[in-house]
């Protein structure tokens, strides 16, 4: 049986438990609790040693990186509801779009609610309690970035940031405007991944993501939530964790 | 016919090109020079409106992103030459290399490489030429890439840079110490993309890359040197266009 690793249906975590209830794939649900920095503890580590989620074990083989994980469900399950189209060229659209998410959108996303939601948790911490924290975490760059958290960011990266997601929010609302899904003429890894970073910023970034400016994307996001997969998954997975995307992007 | 348009065998326009090579598939080779700004020109916007090489042409379909390209090269040609593994679980650990070159070692090289060679290139341009350029790049982050390189990188992002890619340099050679290639034992695009960063290095990195730190890395980029396909590669396209790698990483 399948084992996902997840901080539920949230921001990364999202991709690859969207892609298993849409292709209704059983799995094993494994929830970390990103407050209580469970995904750096030693026995994740062992699973991850790069202590991030989502992770998936299939039969004792680990998988990691979010779209890495979706396109193996696809690699290994192919007959189950199809999310990549077939067309060579479509398929390359999608990976665009999956990439783009990867590269671009997810990280301005995240700076952003890191910004909002980690710093507060960080900074209720000691020092000596937040170094502990900080040991724990392998990445050089993620221990920079939890520091910068409670240090604070500084306003232009911030404000840097924000011009980013205007920029994505633009390329996703006129994209929406004359195509039902973003790749294939169907619904695929191009809408699930880029949905687990958009799904919520109609309420945290609401002067962008708004009927006005942006109604297509409004439309796409709500489309994608009245999905059977999409409510089943919000309806079983604990909401406590939905705000992960907020806490780790 | 494909057409590949590329600045030729550095970065990541090597990616497609040796692909091709390895498969064996006949293309239209186009080379733009990018000291030239070709890659600017209208005429190539109008292929690939993001203003960026590679682009791959098929039957006036074009497909973007190098290694959206290499994969899109598997897809369409599955029973030639295979540099994808069959195996679902070695295929997703080649992506978390392919991931890892998009997101990560590609950056920190190219930075390098503009403060190296592109600054020198624009800061030859009058303030007006250099105007004219930039307005002609259709992505706002490359437009500021471009003024950067021009002003000069500030000393402390330089230093970050160099700081990741002496992460790369070490994660690279670790792994290939016990392995032949990187990923699924054989020769995949997990290869062909690293090496498309990673070649020239004991040249321009030669701190890092050499044969008492890196053996290993080093051992790898002669064997891929090697190879039949890649010294055809480099005897065809022409040489000039080579330090690409450095000038637009």
């Amino acid at each position: 049986m399948l084992k996902l690793y997840s901080f539920g249906p949230g921001a990364n975590s999202l991709k690859p438990l969207l892609t298993l209830y849409e292709k209704g794939i059983p799995f094993e649900q494994h929830l970390l609790n990103p407050a209580k920095f469970e995904h750096h503890s030693d026995w994740f580590k062992a699973i991850n040693p790069r202590g991030q989620v989502p992770a998936l074990a299939d039969n004792g083989r680990v998988v990691t990186e979010s779209t890495v994980i979706c396109e193996y469900l696809e690699d290994a399950h192919p007959t189950e509801v199809k999310l990549r189209p077939d067309d060579h060229h479509d398929r390359a659209q999608m990976r665009v779009w999956t990439k783009w998410v990867d590269e671009y959108f997810c990280w301005c996303v995240s700076t952003i609610g890191w910004h909002r939601y980690i710093g507060n948790m960080v900074k209720s911490l000691s020092d000596a309690e937040f170094e502990e924290k900080v040991k724990a975490i392998p990445i050089p760059e993620q221990q920079l970035k939890w520091r910068r958290a409670r240090e604070g960011f500084p306003q232009d990266l911030l404000d840097e940031e924000m011009r980013k997601i205007a920029v994505s929010v633009r390329r996703l609302d006129d994209h929406l405007a004359d195509h039902e899904w973003l790749a294939g003429g169907m619904f695929s890894l191009a809408d699930i991944c880029n949905f687990a970073i958009a799904n919520g910023m109609e309420n945290g970034f609401s002067d962008l993501v708004n009927e006005s400016d942006s109604p297509h994307l409004l439309r796409w996001i709500r489309q994608i939530n009245e999905r059977p997969a999409c409510r089943e998954m919000f309806a079983q997975v604990p909401h406590e964790l939905a705000p992960a995307k907020k806490k780790e992007g």
